[in-house]
Protein backbone atom coordinates (compact mmCIF):
# COMPACT_ATOMS: atom_id res chain seq x y z
CA UNK A 1 0.00 0.00 0.00
CA UNK A 2 1.93 3.08 -1.55
CA UNK A 3 0.28 5.37 0.96
CA UNK A 4 1.75 3.35 4.20
CA UNK A 5 5.21 2.69 2.65
CA UNK A 6 5.53 6.63 1.96
CA UNK A 7 4.32 7.37 5.41
CA UNK A 8 6.98 4.99 6.56
CA UNK A 9 9.75 6.51 4.56
CA UNK A 10 8.55 9.62 5.98
CA UNK A 11 8.03 9.56 9.71
CA UNK A 12 9.50 5.72 10.33
CA UNK A 13 12.47 5.81 12.53
CA UNK A 14 14.73 3.10 12.11
CA UNK A 15 16.42 2.52 15.66
CA UNK A 16 20.30 0.86 16.23
CA UNK A 17 18.66 -2.10 17.39
CA UNK A 18 16.83 -3.03 14.59
CA UNK A 19 13.45 -1.08 15.75
CA UNK A 20 11.67 0.69 13.10
CA UNK A 21 9.71 3.34 15.52
CA UNK A 22 6.33 4.06 13.73
CA UNK A 23 5.04 6.12 17.21
CA UNK A 24 3.78 9.14 15.17
CA UNK A 25 1.04 8.07 13.52
CA UNK A 26 0.95 4.10 13.87
CA UNK A 27 0.67 3.07 17.94
CA UNK A 28 1.32 6.03 20.10
CA UNK A 29 -0.01 8.65 18.04
CA UNK A 30 -2.85 7.45 15.55
CA UNK A 31 -3.27 9.41 11.95
CA UNK A 32 -7.33 8.41 11.88
CA UNK A 33 -7.11 9.40 8.13
CA UNK A 34 -4.68 6.55 7.57
CA UNK A 35 -6.15 4.13 9.90
CA UNK A 36 -9.19 4.28 7.58
CA UNK A 37 -7.70 4.43 4.65
CA UNK A 38 -5.94 0.91 5.80
CA UNK A 39 -9.48 -0.28 6.31
CA UNK A 40 -10.43 0.30 3.41
CA UNK A 41 -7.37 -1.68 1.69
CA UNK A 42 -8.27 -4.08 4.06
CA UNK A 43 -11.80 -4.70 2.59
CA UNK A 44 -10.42 -4.27 -0.63
CA UNK A 45 -8.16 -7.41 0.00
CA UNK A 46 -10.69 -9.67 2.09
CA UNK A 47 -14.13 -8.26 0.65
CA UNK A 48 -14.29 -11.56 -0.97
CA UNK A 49 -14.57 -12.98 2.67
CA UNK A 50 -17.87 -13.64 4.94
CA UNK A 51 -16.38 -11.85 8.05
CA UNK A 52 -18.23 -11.87 11.26
CA UNK A 53 -15.93 -10.19 13.80
CA UNK A 54 -12.60 -8.54 13.66
CA UNK A 55 -9.96 -9.79 16.07
CA UNK A 56 -6.93 -7.57 17.21
CA UNK A 57 -4.87 -7.51 20.75
CA UNK A 58 -4.32 -4.40 22.87
CA UNK A 59 -2.89 -2.01 22.77
CA UNK A 60 -1.82 -0.37 19.53
CA UNK A 61 -4.00 -3.21 17.42
CA UNK A 62 -7.05 -1.46 18.22
CA UNK A 63 -6.96 1.67 16.09
CA UNK A 64 -6.37 -0.08 13.01
CA UNK A 65 -8.68 -2.48 13.91
CA UNK A 66 -11.41 -0.02 14.76
CA UNK A 67 -11.05 0.94 10.83
CA UNK A 68 -11.22 -2.37 9.67
CA UNK A 69 -14.40 -3.22 11.26
CA UNK A 70 -16.13 0.16 9.65
CA UNK A 71 -15.57 -0.90 6.66
CA UNK A 72 -16.82 -4.55 6.75
CA UNK A 73 -19.28 -3.36 9.42
CA UNK A 74 -18.65 -5.84 12.42
CA UNK A 75 -17.71 -5.67 15.63
CA UNK A 76 -14.32 -5.58 16.80
CA UNK A 77 -13.29 -7.72 19.75
CA UNK A 78 -9.89 -7.04 21.30
CA UNK A 79 -7.46 -9.72 23.54
CA UNK A 80 -6.34 -8.25 27.00
CA UNK A 81 -3.04 -8.68 28.18
CA UNK A 82 -3.32 -9.06 31.70
CA UNK A 83 -6.15 -10.85 33.84
CA UNK A 84 -8.29 -8.11 34.67
CA UNK A 85 -10.85 -8.45 37.61
CA UNK A 86 -13.75 -7.01 35.16
CA UNK A 87 -13.16 -9.99 33.22
CA UNK A 88 -15.24 -13.22 33.98
CA UNK A 89 -13.63 -16.15 34.68
CA UNK A 90 -15.04 -17.64 31.53
CA UNK A 91 -12.11 -16.87 28.62
CA UNK A 92 -9.55 -18.32 26.37
CA UNK A 93 -6.43 -17.77 27.80
CA UNK A 94 -3.01 -17.85 25.85
CA UNK A 95 0.45 -17.03 26.58
CA UNK A 96 2.34 -14.85 23.91
CA UNK A 97 6.17 -13.55 24.37
CA UNK A 98 6.43 -10.18 23.57
CA UNK A 99 10.43 -9.07 22.09
CA UNK A 100 9.36 -5.67 22.14
CA UNK A 101 8.61 -5.95 25.90
CA UNK A 102 10.84 -8.67 26.68
CA UNK A 103 8.29 -10.56 28.41
CA UNK A 104 5.96 -12.70 28.59
CA UNK A 105 2.25 -12.57 29.23
CA UNK A 106 -1.36 -14.34 28.76
CA UNK A 107 -3.93 -12.98 26.38
CA UNK A 108 -7.47 -13.45 27.55
CA UNK A 109 -10.40 -12.81 25.26
CA UNK A 110 -14.03 -13.81 27.01
CA UNK A 111 -16.11 -16.68 25.37
CA UNK A 112 -18.90 -14.74 24.92
CA UNK A 113 -17.24 -12.78 22.55
CA UNK A 114 -15.78 -15.55 20.45
CA UNK A 115 -17.83 -18.70 19.00
CA UNK A 116 -18.14 -21.05 16.42
CA UNK A 117 -19.94 -19.17 14.36
CA UNK A 118 -17.54 -16.70 13.76
CA UNK A 119 -15.36 -15.92 10.82
CA UNK A 120 -12.67 -13.67 11.89
CA UNK A 121 -10.54 -11.71 10.23
CA UNK A 122 -7.36 -10.73 12.55
CA UNK A 123 -5.80 -7.10 12.60
CA UNK A 124 -2.64 -6.07 14.08
CA UNK A 125 -0.13 -3.31 13.47
CA UNK A 126 2.94 -4.83 13.46
CA UNK A 127 4.30 -8.77 12.05
CA UNK A 128 7.70 -9.64 12.95
CA UNK A 129 8.46 -12.87 14.98
CA UNK A 130 4.45 -13.49 14.91
CA UNK A 131 4.16 -14.19 18.70
CA UNK A 132 1.29 -12.06 18.93
CA UNK A 133 -0.65 -13.76 15.73
CA UNK A 134 -0.11 -16.89 16.90
CA UNK A 135 -1.54 -16.08 20.47
CA UNK A 136 -4.86 -14.89 18.23
CA UNK A 137 -5.06 -17.97 16.37
CA UNK A 138 -4.42 -20.11 19.46
CA UNK A 139 -7.73 -18.86 20.47
CA UNK A 140 -9.70 -18.43 17.09
CA UNK A 141 -8.98 -22.22 17.04
CA UNK A 142 -9.67 -23.19 20.71
CA UNK A 143 -13.15 -21.40 20.18
CA UNK A 144 -13.61 -23.34 16.76
CA UNK A 145 -14.02 -20.06 15.13
CA UNK A 146 -13.19 -19.89 11.63
CA UNK A 147 -9.88 -18.10 10.52
CA UNK A 148 -10.83 -16.27 7.44
CA UNK A 149 -7.81 -13.95 6.82
CA UNK A 150 -4.87 -12.24 8.81
CA UNK A 151 -4.30 -8.48 8.52
CA UNK A 152 -0.88 -6.69 8.68
CA UNK A 153 -0.20 -2.82 8.35
CA UNK A 154 3.28 -4.05 8.96
CA UNK A 155 5.87 -6.56 8.64
CA UNK A 156 9.24 -7.10 8.79
CA UNK A 157 9.94 -9.38 6.28
CA UNK A 158 13.23 -10.42 6.66
CA UNK A 159 11.93 -11.89 10.61
CA UNK A 160 10.24 -15.25 10.25
CA UNK A 161 6.97 -14.51 11.54
CA UNK A 162 5.49 -14.26 8.56
CA UNK A 163 6.77 -16.67 5.85
CA UNK A 164 5.60 -18.83 8.83
CA UNK A 165 2.06 -17.90 8.98
CA UNK A 166 1.97 -18.49 5.02
CA UNK A 167 3.39 -21.77 5.01
CA UNK A 168 0.64 -22.93 7.61
CA UNK A 169 -1.48 -22.24 5.16
CA UNK A 170 -2.89 -19.21 6.70
CA UNK A 171 -4.30 -16.16 4.49
CA UNK A 172 -1.94 -13.15 5.52
CA UNK A 173 -1.72 -9.97 3.38
CA UNK A 174 0.15 -6.94 4.85
CA UNK A 175 0.31 -3.85 3.87
CA UNK A 176 3.73 -3.37 3.85
CA UNK A 177 6.89 -5.28 3.90
CA UNK A 178 9.78 -4.17 5.00
CA UNK A 179 12.95 -5.80 3.30
CA UNK A 180 15.63 -4.53 5.03
CA UNK A 181 16.42 -1.22 7.39
CA UNK A 182 19.40 0.80 7.28
CA UNK A 183 19.97 2.48 11.11
CA UNK A 184 22.58 5.01 9.81
CA UNK A 185 21.03 5.93 6.81
CA UNK A 186 17.34 5.85 7.90
CA UNK A 187 16.42 3.83 4.58
CA UNK A 188 13.83 1.56 4.88
CA UNK A 189 13.81 -1.04 2.06
CA UNK A 190 10.19 -2.52 1.38
CA UNK A 191 9.23 -5.52 -0.50
CA UNK A 192 8.36 -4.56 -4.06
CA UNK A 193 4.75 -5.18 -5.10
CA UNK A 194 3.63 -6.46 -8.66
CA UNK A 195 0.65 -3.99 -9.87
CA UNK A 196 -1.69 -5.68 -12.52
CA UNK A 197 -0.84 -2.74 -14.77
CA UNK A 198 2.67 -3.70 -14.51
CA UNK A 199 2.09 -7.08 -15.31
CA UNK A 200 0.35 -6.09 -18.57
CA UNK A 201 3.03 -3.61 -20.01
CA UNK A 202 5.42 -6.32 -19.23
CA UNK A 203 3.95 -8.82 -21.32
CA UNK A 204 3.03 -6.07 -23.82
CA UNK A 205 6.62 -5.35 -24.47
CA UNK A 206 7.71 -8.87 -24.84
CA UNK B 1 -27.19 10.33 25.03
CA UNK B 2 -30.52 8.09 24.62
CA UNK B 3 -29.09 6.01 22.19
CA UNK B 4 -25.93 4.64 24.75
CA UNK B 5 -28.22 4.70 27.86
CA UNK B 6 -30.10 2.21 25.93
CA UNK B 7 -27.69 0.62 25.27
CA UNK B 8 -26.44 0.17 28.61
CA UNK B 9 -30.10 -0.35 30.10
CA UNK B 10 -29.92 -3.27 27.14
CA UNK B 11 -26.44 -5.08 27.53
CA UNK B 12 -25.15 -3.57 30.64
CA UNK B 13 -24.47 -5.99 33.51
CA UNK B 14 -24.58 -5.08 37.24
CA UNK B 15 -22.15 -7.48 39.16
CA UNK B 16 -22.62 -7.59 42.46
CA UNK B 17 -19.22 -5.76 43.87
CA UNK B 18 -20.91 -2.67 41.96
CA UNK B 19 -19.24 -3.02 38.95
CA UNK B 20 -20.78 -2.12 35.68
CA UNK B 21 -19.80 -4.38 32.54
CA UNK B 22 -20.23 -3.17 29.32
CA UNK B 23 -17.45 -5.07 27.75
CA UNK B 24 -20.17 -6.79 25.18
CA UNK B 25 -19.98 -3.04 23.40
CA UNK B 26 -17.54 -0.65 24.76
CA UNK B 27 -14.31 -1.84 26.34
CA UNK B 28 -13.90 -5.61 25.37
CA UNK B 29 -15.71 -6.21 22.43
CA UNK B 30 -16.58 -3.39 20.91
CA UNK B 31 -19.64 -1.92 18.40
CA UNK B 32 -18.34 0.54 15.92
CA UNK B 33 -21.34 2.02 15.04
CA UNK B 34 -21.84 3.33 18.77
CA UNK B 35 -18.45 4.35 19.11
CA UNK B 36 -18.98 6.68 15.57
CA UNK B 37 -22.76 7.66 17.09
CA UNK B 38 -20.79 8.72 20.65
CA UNK B 39 -18.14 10.43 18.54
CA UNK B 40 -20.68 12.20 16.61
CA UNK B 41 -22.46 13.46 19.97
CA UNK B 42 -19.00 14.78 21.23
CA UNK B 43 -18.41 16.95 18.48
CA UNK B 44 -21.65 18.18 18.67
CA UNK B 45 -21.20 19.16 22.26
CA UNK B 46 -17.51 20.07 21.90
CA UNK B 47 -17.95 21.34 18.18
CA UNK B 48 -17.42 25.35 19.19
CA UNK B 49 -13.75 24.54 20.88
CA UNK B 50 -10.90 24.48 18.74
CA UNK B 51 -9.26 20.55 19.42
CA UNK B 52 -5.82 19.86 18.12
CA UNK B 53 -6.12 16.59 19.79
CA UNK B 54 -7.77 13.78 21.36
CA UNK B 55 -5.65 12.02 24.52
CA UNK B 56 -6.94 9.32 26.03
CA UNK B 57 -5.06 6.38 27.78
CA UNK B 58 -5.07 2.67 26.59
CA UNK B 59 -6.30 0.20 25.94
CA UNK B 60 -10.49 0.90 26.19
CA UNK B 61 -10.54 4.44 25.76
CA UNK B 62 -8.09 3.74 22.08
CA UNK B 63 -11.66 2.70 20.44
CA UNK B 64 -13.81 5.61 20.88
CA UNK B 65 -11.22 8.35 21.08
CA UNK B 66 -10.98 7.15 17.21
CA UNK B 67 -14.31 7.42 16.85
CA UNK B 68 -14.17 11.47 18.74
CA UNK B 69 -10.62 12.36 16.32
CA UNK B 70 -12.45 11.31 12.89
CA UNK B 71 -15.07 13.52 14.10
CA UNK B 72 -12.79 16.60 14.73
CA UNK B 73 -10.29 15.74 12.59
CA UNK B 74 -7.33 15.58 14.23
CA UNK B 75 -4.64 12.82 15.90
CA UNK B 76 -5.52 10.50 18.62
CA UNK B 77 -2.27 10.18 21.32
CA UNK B 78 -3.02 7.24 23.65
CA UNK B 79 -1.33 7.24 26.92
CA UNK B 80 0.95 4.10 27.78
CA UNK B 81 0.48 2.08 30.66
CA UNK B 82 4.14 1.26 31.16
CA UNK B 83 7.77 1.75 30.34
CA UNK B 84 8.20 -0.08 26.60
CA UNK B 85 11.87 -0.68 25.28
CA UNK B 86 9.85 1.07 21.98
CA UNK B 87 9.35 4.45 23.74
CA UNK B 88 11.65 7.22 23.48
CA UNK B 89 13.01 8.36 27.28
CA UNK B 90 11.71 12.08 26.51
CA UNK B 91 8.34 11.59 27.84
CA UNK B 92 5.59 12.68 30.77
CA UNK B 93 5.20 10.50 33.20
CA UNK B 94 2.59 10.09 35.70
CA UNK B 95 1.15 7.28 38.40
CA UNK B 96 -2.45 6.45 38.40
CA UNK B 97 -4.41 4.20 40.90
CA UNK B 98 -6.63 1.28 39.00
CA UNK B 99 -9.41 0.71 41.19
CA UNK B 100 -10.19 -1.70 38.52
CA UNK B 101 -7.35 -3.72 38.31
CA UNK B 102 -6.19 -2.70 42.21
CA UNK B 103 -3.01 -1.54 41.45
CA UNK B 104 -0.55 1.09 40.60
CA UNK B 105 1.08 1.93 37.50
CA UNK B 106 2.88 4.40 35.31
CA UNK B 107 1.41 6.57 32.55
CA UNK B 108 3.74 7.56 29.94
CA UNK B 109 3.30 10.18 26.94
CA UNK B 110 5.46 10.94 24.48
CA UNK B 111 6.94 14.65 24.76
CA UNK B 112 7.18 14.37 20.88
CA UNK B 113 3.09 14.42 20.71
CA UNK B 114 1.94 16.66 23.02
CA UNK B 115 3.19 20.34 23.68
CA UNK B 116 2.40 24.05 24.94
CA UNK B 117 0.71 24.49 20.86
CA UNK B 118 -1.80 21.30 21.94
CA UNK B 119 -5.70 22.04 22.57
CA UNK B 120 -6.73 18.81 23.89
CA UNK B 121 -9.79 17.14 24.36
CA UNK B 122 -9.24 14.32 26.33
CA UNK B 123 -11.47 10.85 26.16
CA UNK B 124 -12.19 8.02 27.94
CA UNK B 125 -14.86 5.52 28.35
CA UNK B 126 -15.45 5.24 32.08
CA UNK B 127 -15.50 8.08 34.99
CA UNK B 128 -15.62 6.47 38.20
CA UNK B 129 -12.73 8.20 41.00
CA UNK B 130 -11.14 9.92 37.84
CA UNK B 131 -7.99 8.92 38.45
CA UNK B 132 -6.96 8.06 34.70
CA UNK B 133 -8.25 11.48 33.81
CA UNK B 134 -6.71 12.88 36.26
CA UNK B 135 -3.18 11.51 35.39
CA UNK B 136 -4.14 12.69 31.42
CA UNK B 137 -4.74 16.30 32.85
CA UNK B 138 -1.44 15.75 34.79
CA UNK B 139 0.31 15.14 31.41
CA UNK B 140 -1.54 17.97 30.04
CA UNK B 141 -0.20 20.41 32.95
CA UNK B 142 3.49 19.19 32.63
CA UNK B 143 3.14 19.60 28.65
CA UNK B 144 1.96 23.13 29.19
CA UNK B 145 -1.43 22.13 26.53
CA UNK B 146 -4.41 23.76 27.09
CA UNK B 147 -7.37 21.10 28.12
CA UNK B 148 -10.65 21.87 26.44
CA UNK B 149 -12.46 19.31 28.09
CA UNK B 150 -13.02 16.31 28.87
CA UNK B 151 -15.75 13.64 27.55
CA UNK B 152 -16.54 10.77 28.64
CA UNK B 153 -19.02 7.92 27.41
CA UNK B 154 -20.18 6.58 30.92
CA UNK B 155 -19.99 8.54 34.20
CA UNK B 156 -20.47 6.86 37.86
CA UNK B 157 -22.36 9.81 39.24
CA UNK B 158 -22.36 8.16 42.49
CA UNK B 159 -18.74 8.25 42.48
CA UNK B 160 -16.87 11.13 43.48
CA UNK B 161 -14.57 11.93 40.23
CA UNK B 162 -17.41 14.03 37.88
CA UNK B 163 -18.33 15.93 40.88
CA UNK B 164 -14.56 17.01 41.85
CA UNK B 165 -13.31 17.62 38.02
CA UNK B 166 -16.68 20.47 37.70
CA UNK B 167 -15.40 21.44 40.98
CA UNK B 168 -11.90 22.30 39.51
CA UNK B 169 -13.39 24.19 36.35
CA UNK B 170 -13.32 21.76 33.88
CA UNK B 171 -15.41 21.49 31.15
CA UNK B 172 -16.85 17.63 31.32
CA UNK B 173 -19.40 16.04 29.44
CA UNK B 174 -20.49 12.73 30.11
CA UNK B 175 -23.14 11.24 27.33
CA UNK B 176 -24.75 8.74 30.18
CA UNK B 177 -24.41 9.37 34.03
CA UNK B 178 -25.45 6.49 36.24
CA UNK B 179 -27.02 7.51 39.72
CA UNK B 180 -27.31 4.27 40.74
CA UNK B 181 -27.17 0.32 40.58
CA UNK B 182 -29.21 -2.66 41.47
CA UNK B 183 -27.30 -5.96 41.10
CA UNK B 184 -30.26 -7.34 42.52
CA UNK B 185 -32.91 -6.78 39.54
CA UNK B 186 -30.27 -5.28 37.07
CA UNK B 187 -31.84 -2.12 36.54
CA UNK B 188 -29.51 0.70 36.35
CA UNK B 189 -30.90 5.02 37.07
CA UNK B 190 -29.76 7.10 34.72
CA UNK B 191 -29.40 11.08 36.00
CA UNK B 192 -32.36 13.15 34.14
CA UNK B 193 -31.25 15.14 30.83
CA UNK B 194 -32.99 18.21 30.61
CA UNK B 195 -33.79 18.84 26.67
CA UNK B 196 -33.83 22.06 25.07
CA UNK B 197 -37.55 20.95 24.07
CA UNK B 198 -38.67 20.18 27.34
CA UNK B 199 -37.82 23.31 28.93
CA UNK B 200 -39.71 25.14 26.58
CA UNK B 201 -42.71 23.28 26.95
CA UNK B 202 -41.79 23.31 30.83
CA UNK B 203 -42.12 27.26 30.39
CA UNK B 204 -44.69 27.20 27.99
CA UNK B 205 -47.45 25.15 30.48
CA UNK B 206 -46.58 27.59 34.12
Amino acid sequence: MELLEDRIRQDGVVKDDGVLKVDSFLNHQLDIELLDACGEEFKRLFGDALITKILTIEASGIGIACGVARCFGVPVVFAKKAQSINLDGDAYVTRIQSYTHGRIFDVIVSKKYIGPEDHILIIDDFLANGCALDGLIDICQHAGASIEGIGVAIEKGFQPGGRSLRERGFRLESLAIIEGMDPETGAVEFRSRIKPNQLRSKHDHT
